[in-house]
Parts: structure tokens; C-alpha cells; sequence
């Protein structure tokens, strides 16, 4: 579906430089844009490259508004942002089809709202409710009583354990385990046995969450594992038991959370890092990747970076690499 | 299904003070109990709590023993334990539905025991054998010939590969991989690409394994790959061909065994820990969350803590630790 | 199926001696070989041990060109990827039944050569191509327009998203993820929110790829995410967008690729690594398991080997360790 450039510049907040009228279809990069496609350039250097290429349009920041330039311009404070944005706008006008493939096994007391497509071979358990649009992919199975919201997206072979909730506009990867039973044993100190310590609390996903594929997010054991509204969580990503990660919280793949860790808002977590069960995190700490936190420690600090295991502020950490560098080359 | 106080202390070996015809059925956090729940205290502290919920029993250590309390406790002397033991009851005592679904696919040649429930769209291959009262989720895929033993739950979408042999009370998460061919290549050193080394070995699963979402484990390349009885595996843990791990062993989250480790008995493995190949890991030692064990190094210490990589007793990797800081504060 | 010695010589390029009639149908190791299996030795000490075994022939080096054996000898001057080949041979004179499982879900826009294997609950997305004896396990969903080239193998619940396109000869371990979204979002600077940005690239996996259960390959952002010839992919590896693999590169488990990371021919990469956003990692360097490579930077040196986070030669890091041990002792 065709946008004039006036009319996404509307959309998407922006100004327009140049000519209105022009229609653009698609989002590209700079490398592979063809006739019909948006690009974007945060950049000065960028944004000469961009006049070169095939692009019908060009978003760009500030720093372009005295260019000049063959084609339309769309000026806005965050190009990228705005690219993104329109790249939405582009993908909601796609083709959704509603509906249920008659090999889906769907109980009679499953309740889903208008705009719902469910995929071949999709097995819900009894009293699954689902809201409105929302698309659940083949091959998903769900147990009893899930909930979930509005506008949301799951793809093929998810497994949901019964009882999970989910919000609205929740988009979940191929492969993910939502609500999986957390790692918790009792050590029978008569027998050196392990018996398991029961694993029957609660998974809530509130909304606007974003679940990589084949990431795992166990239940609570006898409370609540919780994944705060807009959170972001990578690929591989293993979530434990009695979790509470809060807001705006951005998870780089295969990190590990541990059983009862807390995350608060707008944290940023790099890949591979691994945080110990009863560990804080307070809001704003960013983790660089592989970095470790152990059991029960506090990370503190609005824009802090730590990085290391056990993890350190970043220029501690740096410094101490230096002097141990030094030292090894004097021998 | 409700159950007495003392009929319950029976089963789980503790002693009732107090009334012992009060009736639980369920097992529930101290913080968010309500009447008819059984909670448990481990500490003084957690049992004054304890008397303010609303709970209707509490398991309690010797310390409650002189205690007034307006509800039963009951006594023993690993209320923790004795509290899991209590859950499971409740748990045995709920439904469980017996059957093939109409969807599974089950070649006359399988063999199951009774009360068997085989989920939607499970498809089984040629000679499986499965025992009784043993749950096959929905969407579960298993090759020819895999033998699994009587009470098992494999959850939905787990995938066995062919000749897998799985004992009794093994429980599967969600999405797990047994039997996948292991990561062996040769090099042809004339042409420099990789031939495949035959990956046609076993996988043994023992007795009461426990088994995490999305968990991989390869069978043997030409021998057998084997996970003790009583081993824990958490989520997202890889396993690689030929390891062989002892009992009652526990591995937490996204650890990796390369091919041909061993791990004896009674190990306890922290998540995101790496054990190279041909690594031997003695009775009893216990590994740190992301230590690293370089390929066939032998760790011993029964109760000692390793961290580190390469993984050091955890005394000196913290001084060492230690100093680099304190080196590194002097510049 | 049957081989005379002589005859498999032929096809591994190795020479008899000994009786070339023996006939053996199975590879075996050393320690479980029976009558009619062929086992190999790469050194002098196990094919004296080889000599015991109950196997009916032998693959060897030309250190066994002067001995005495009871049994026919194959030497060669790669044993184990001779081994490796006579494997291959037995595997595919083994059965393969082609044809589409009646529970497919196979829209009439796919196209399918001769001999594909498609397994029950399989879907297909519109205009799937898939090449000639390639097969698809039970549980696995392709999106629209993935293309599948020929002699390929997709063990069960493997999920492809629409439009990737994998070569010949690809084998992909049940549970992997291929062509999910990446992990890419923009910041609000006004709101705080992210905006997810736009993850509609491809995939592109070459001829003769492995990869292990559960592993996760995320499509380009804009453009392509590139696995290339020959290379080998572990269980639960991470490959996020935009990455770029060359040839015969090998991957151990569990290690992760961070969007746009280049990885050139011949690396090798052991387990559990983390490789950042924008690295490039040289021709024929080896990466240690758990090293760390930090955002942007460049690996370099044919055959050099890594270690560490930040990774360093691994000289360099093995003398930073041993001087910090002995700086902890003098304490």
C-alpha cells in the first residue's frame, strides 16, 4: 500500500522538505533501495549517500534542512525512530487473515474475540481467552486458561503453560516456553535426594513485550513471575522463577535471570550476561555482555555501565585490565 | 482433595501441635495465603510471620516446638523438605486423564501401558514403548524405537530422536531436544571442509531426571551419552555427545557439557557455566555460575566451590580478585 | 546393507591389506565393536587395542603399513575422515521413504522435487520450493516462499519464517529457529518506549550448513543475514541480524553473534563466546570458549587462538593469569 510522502510525514511526525506527492511503499536500506522505498540517514555522511541511491525518500535529521536535494526529505529529531515508525505503518496495512484453521483444537469454553487467526494444528486448552487480532502461529499449544490480550503475535511451535497471562500487543518468537515450571529442589539430607519444591505460581506478560525465539520463561513457584509493559527480551534468553523485571527493560540474548532476581525499569542488559538469584537491579543500570552478578548484590547506578564477573563499573573494571596487562608484560 | 493436618503429618514425618483435624489442600507462600493453605517456616523469623497470615497450617523446624501458635504446626526437622513432599501429595491427588488423543499418531507397532495420555497431534514412531500412567504432550515428535518408562510428563513440543531410552518418573519441559546428533567433524586437510563424524550413539535417561525448556542433550556418537537417576537439568542447558553425568546431579540454567565430559555424582552446577570436552568433574564439587573448565581438566573436592575461568577454588580466584583491585586503586 | 572391504577402499581412497572379500555393514568404536563392523585407529596404541576387538576390519594410518593383523587393514592418511566417510556411505544406503504425510498442510502453490520426505503435522506457507530428497520432519511450519535446495534435512519442530532460503545438503536439528525477527528497537527519547525497528531482511543459509537443536538465526534487518558453505552450527548457537558467516566456519554451542558481526572462512569458535555488534573476526582465527569480543572490534590472525573477555592471544592471557596468581600468593 502506497503513502504519499505528506501523508507519513503527518503519521510519523516529521516535516516535509521537497515534494509532497511522492509515493513510497516500503522501508529499505541505503544499500538496497529501489524506486518506491523509504530510507533514513542520522548522519551528514549518510545522508550525501542517500541522495545517490535509488530512494524515493529520505528521512533525515536537523542537519539536513538547508540540503538541497533531488527528492522528497522528511526532517524530524530522530530519524531512526521515525523510520521505524513508518516501517509500522507499512506492515499494519498488510494482509491479516482472519480465522481458524479447521485442524485447531479448540474447546467450546475458548473465548476469542474478532479479528483472531489461529493456525493449523494450534491446540488450545479448556477456557484459553483471546483478544481481538490477535494471531497465534502453527503448531503453538496452550494449556488451560491462558489469557491473552489484544493485537498480539505468536509464532509457530510456542508452548504456553496454563495459567500464563498475557497482555495486549505481545509479540512472542517461534520456539519460546512461556510459563514453564522454575528450577527449585530440596535436598532430602537423609538421602542426598533431590524432591522438588513445587512450582505452581503464576506467569504475567504485561504489554507491548517483545519474547525472542526459543527464550524460556518459567512461572513463579508459588507467587508470580512478572515481565514488565514494553520490556524487550532476546533469543535464548532464560528467565527463573519468581522473577520481576519492570519496564522499558531491553535483555540481549542468552542472558540468564535467575530464580527471584528484580529488574527494575529501563535497565539495559548485554547478551550472555548472568544475574544470580536475589539479585536487585536498580533502574537505569546498563550490564555490559557476559557480565555476572552474584547472588543477592545490588547494581546501582542510572546510566552506569558494569561490566565483568563479578560485575564492576566499567572503568574500574578496564583499569584493573590495564594494570594486570602491564604487569605481565614486564615479566 | 482436602486432606487432615494429621493425616498429613503422617505422610510427610513431621508431628502435629495443635489441632489435627484442621484441613489444607494446597500449598501456598507466606505472603500470599489464604484459609485452607499449608505454608511452611524455616526461620523464627518467617514463622511470627507465619502466625499473621491467614494459613490454616504451618510446617515449622524444631525451633516452633515450645511455641503457642492459634493454628497446627507441624514439627520436623527440614520443614522446607517436608513442605515439597506436602505439594506433591496435593498434586498426585489432581486429575489426571487417560487416553490417545484422535489426533496422535501411533503406529500399531507402539506399546504403552495403561492410563497413558497422548496429547493432539503427537506424532510417535515405529516400536515406541511407553509406560504407565506416562503423559506425552501435545505436538511432541518421537522417532522409532524410543522406550520411555511409567509416570513420565514430557510437556508439549519436545522432540526425542530414535533408540532414546528414558527411565521412570522423568519429567521433560517444554521444547527439549534428546537424542539430537552430536556437534564431530573431521577435517579433510586436503580440501579443508568438514566431513561428518558418525553420530549414531544412544541416549540413556535414568530414573527421576528432570529435564528444563528448550534443554538439548545429543546422544552418543558411537557409544552413549547418559544423565544419572535423580539429575536435575535446567533450562536451556546443552549436553554433548558421549558426557556421562552421575546422580543426583544438578545443572542450572544454560550450562554447557561438552563432548565427553564427566560429572559424577552429587556435582552442583551454577547456570552459564562451560565444561569443555573430556572435562572430569569429581563427586561432590561444586562449579560457580559461568565458570569455565579448559578441555580435560580434572576438578576435585567434594564441597569445595570452584569460579572462574579457567575455574579456580573460589578462596583464591576472590583474592586474587582482590588484589587486581587493590593494584589497581594505587595508580 | 554390505561392503567388501575392497570395495569401500575404493570409495574412502585408502588401500587394503589383507583379505579385501571381508564384508562389513555398521561403523563401531573400539570398545563396542562386534563381528561385521568397522572400527578406525589413529594411533599406533589403538590399533593394538583394534587388533583385540571384535571387528572385521580396520581403518588405520601408515604407521600399520608393517604390521600383522588377523583382520583387513584400510590404510589412509586421514583414518578418522576416512572413517567419517565409510559412515556416510552406510548412512545413505539406508532407507529412505519419500512422500507427503496425509496431515500435511501443503497449499498447491509449493513445489516439491522427487523423492522429498514431508512428515505428519508439517505446514507449508504459500509458494514453498522444496528441491529433490529432501525431507521435513514431523511439527516443522515454513512461512510463505521458503526455499529449500535439495538432499536436505529438517529434523522435527524446526520452524523457518517466510522467505529464507537454505542451499543443498543442509541438515537443521529439531527446535531451530530460522529467519526470527532481530533484536532491534529504537529509543524514544521523549517517551522512553522502544519502537521496534523494522526486522524484514532474509536469510540466506548456503550448501552443506549444520545446525544443532534449538539454535536461533535471525533474519537481516533490512537485508541478509548470510550463513555460508560448509559451515558447522552448534546446539542453542545465537546468530542475530545482519551477520555474516563465510565458509566452513565451526560454531560451538551456545555462543552468540551479535547483529552485523562478520565472521570470515575457516574460524573456529568454541562454546559459550559472545561476539558484540560489528565485530569482525579474520580469516582462521580461533576463538577460545567463553571469550568475549567487544562491539566493533577486529580479530585477526590465521590459526592464532583467543581467550578471555576482552579476548587476547591467548599467550597473553595465560601469562596475565599466571602473574596474578603468583602477585595473590606472595599476599
Amino acid at each position: 500500500m502506497k503513502r504519499s510522502v505528506r501523508e507519513l510525514a503527518e503519521l510519523i511526525d516529521a516535516r516535509v522538505m521537497g515534494d509532497g506527492t511522492v509515493e513510497v511503499s516500503r522501508v529499505a536500506s541505503l544499500q538496497s533501495a529501489a524506486v518506491g522505498d523509504l530510507i533514513f540517514a542520522e548522519e551528514e555522511k549518510n545522508f550525501a549517500l542517500a541522495s545517490q541511491s535509488l530512494a524515493s525518500a529520505v528521512i533525515a535529521g536537523e542537519f539536513a534542512a538547508g540540503s538541497t536535494s533531488s527528492r522528497p526529505v522528511l526532517i524530524c529529531a530522530q530519524p531512526r525512530l521515525a523510520f521505524a515508525r513508518a516501517a509500522r505503518l507499512f506492515r499494519a496495512a498488510g494482509h491479516h487473515e482472519a480465522g481458524v484453521h479447521p485442524t485447531a483444537i479448540v474447546p467450546s469454553s475458548v473465548r476469542a474475540g474478532t479479528g483472531v487467526n489461529v493456525g493449523a494444528y494450534v491446540v488450545l486448552g479448556q477456557g484459553v481467552q483471546i483478544g481481538d487480532n490477535t494471531r497465534i502461529g502453527a503448531g503453538c499449544v496452550m494449556g488451560a486458561n491462558v489469557v491473552i490480550g489484544r493485537d498480539c503475535e505468536l509464532y509457530p511451535n510456542v508452548t504456553v503453560y496454563s495459567g500464563v497471562r498475557i497482555g495486549d500487543r505481545v509479540v512472542v518468537h517461534a520456539g519460546a516456553v512461556l510459563g514453564s515450571d522454575g528450577f527449585g529442589y530440596v535436598r532430602d539430607e537423609k538421602t542426598g535426594r533431590y524432591e522438588k519444591f513445587p512450582q505452581i505460581g503464576r506467569l504475567e506478560i504485561e504489554d507491548d513485550v517483545e519474547i525472542g525465539a526459543n527464550a524460556t520463561i518459567d512461572r513463579g513457584a508459588l507467587d508470580v513471575t512478572r515481565i514488565g509493559r514494553g520490556t524487550k527480551i532476546d533469543n535464548l534468553v532464560h528467565v527463573g522463577h519468581n522473577v520481576q523485571v519492570g519496564e522499558d527493560v531491553v535483555i540481549a540474548a542468552q542472558t540468564g535471570l535467575s530464580g527471584s532476581a528484580v529488574v527494575k525499569n529501563n535497565v539495559v542488559i548485554g547478551g550472555q550476561a548472568g544475574i544470580a538469584d536475589h539479585v536487585r537491579i536498580e533502574e537505569g543500570a546498563i550490564l555490559g555482555a557476559q557480565s555476572g552478578i552474584p547472588s543477592k548484590k545490588i547494581i546501582r547506578g542510572k546510566g552506569v555501565v558494569f561490566w565483568g564477573t563479578p560485575a564492576r563499573p566499567i572503568r574500574e573494571y578496564l583499569k584493573q585490565l590495564a594494570v594486570l596487562a602491564r604487569l605481565a608484560k614486564k615479566e
